[in-house]
């Protein structure tokens, strides 16, 4: 029992490690988009800097998994648990280097006038949060009824994208002297059509993990 | 000695099946750019049905590899090894994912005559392939000068998207009515931009995996 017990202590040391890292990916999809908004090249460059301890902390679980892996040879959910772990850090990863495209996009438009109201990008942005919260959620409490919520939410998203991408195309070529930072705002609007894509990958993990079985979500 | 023996032959077979998904992978751009440049939307539809093989292949990789872990219970350059299959297998599947980008973006521009001679883009292509050869060849081989050798190229594909990117914003400006295919041929600069960025991360796991410290090539 006491051997059970350890090993509860340690997918809970795991998990408390995923949180982090989605709360640090968060932080970074928040603040990038501020930097953006607000032309704040400073934080942009935070954005930037502070991913390394996002992919040390992956780094992190991906060792601390395969110890854990190695040291108890879990089999059915114990293991699905922690394959599932790799794969969630691993996609969380890709969804802060969104992050930091976003940041870097925000360096590349500097000082212009922000264009980000003609676009859905800010309620985009909005959904993201809310879907890697409820995935990582879902995981966590093993919630079939979040995961799926999660797939829900990316058919909108995929929506308020595809809206963007006409409305700023057509924009665009209305006015051209506008180039740069619409380009900017495409690029961010792809970005944020990728995260949710990452995001029900998350959700998709966390139902591999209650059902045994491969969900799409999509 | 046999159980030695034995695990060689799964770490050979742990290669092998990285080297088919990194074949894949480079068929899934060529094609992808043939399709583009053709305008064939078939070869495009097939690359994104295609896609599917590459990950399952990942899959089995990772099974694979955990499985090796928990039977052979490996270290130092064994574990490495294994280790560096799994990082650099998500790195495959990633640039795979490019591949499929650029088939969208061939189907987005329908028959629309094709300015890739505007751009470097058939030349980052090129260069990618090459590196994804030698990055994956360093590893297998455990050859150091390899994976310095695609740290060097990839500065080169960034000095070449940089271009890009200059050239098509200007043609934009100047030709608004080519906003379509412009938009996607922007969003292919930056999808060969960010498979260069992920080879060099093979090139880092060869390096990681024959030196036994992180280097950063980038």
């Amino acid at each position: 029992m006491v051997v059970r017990e350890n090993f509860e202590n340690s997918l809970q040391e795991l998990q408390t490690k995923m949180t982090e890292m989605g709360e640090l990916a968060i932080s970074s999809l928040e603040k990038a988009f501020t930097a953006f908004k607000t032309q704040d090249i400073e934080l942009a460059l935070r954005v930037i800097e502070e991913d390394n301890e996002i992919d040390d902390l992956e780094e992190e679980i991906n060792q601390f998994a395969i110890w854990l892996t190695v040291k108890e040879q879990p089999v059915a959910r114990d293991l699905r648990k922690i394959i599932g772990a790799i794969k969630i850090s691993s996609e969380i990863e890709r969804i802060a280097d969104f992050g930091v495209n976003i940041a870097k996009s925000a360096i590349k438009i500097g000082s212009e006038h922000s264009l980000i109201s003609l676009t859905q990008l800010e309620s985009m942005k909005d959904a993201c949060i809310n879907m890697l919260q409820k995935a990582l959620q879902s995981f966590i409490d093993e919630n079939i009824v979040l995961a799926k919520e999660v797939g829900d939410m990316d058919d909108v998203v995929d929506e308020y994208s595809n809206e963007t991408y006409k409305q700023l195309t057509t924009y665009l070529s209305e006015h051209p002297e506008e180039t740069n930072q619409l380009v900017q705002l495409l690029f961010i609007n792809r970005y944020l059509e990728r995260t949710a894509d990452h995001i029900t990958n998350i959700a998709e993990s966390a139902a591999y993990l209650i059902k045994g079985r491969r969900y799409d979500l999509n």
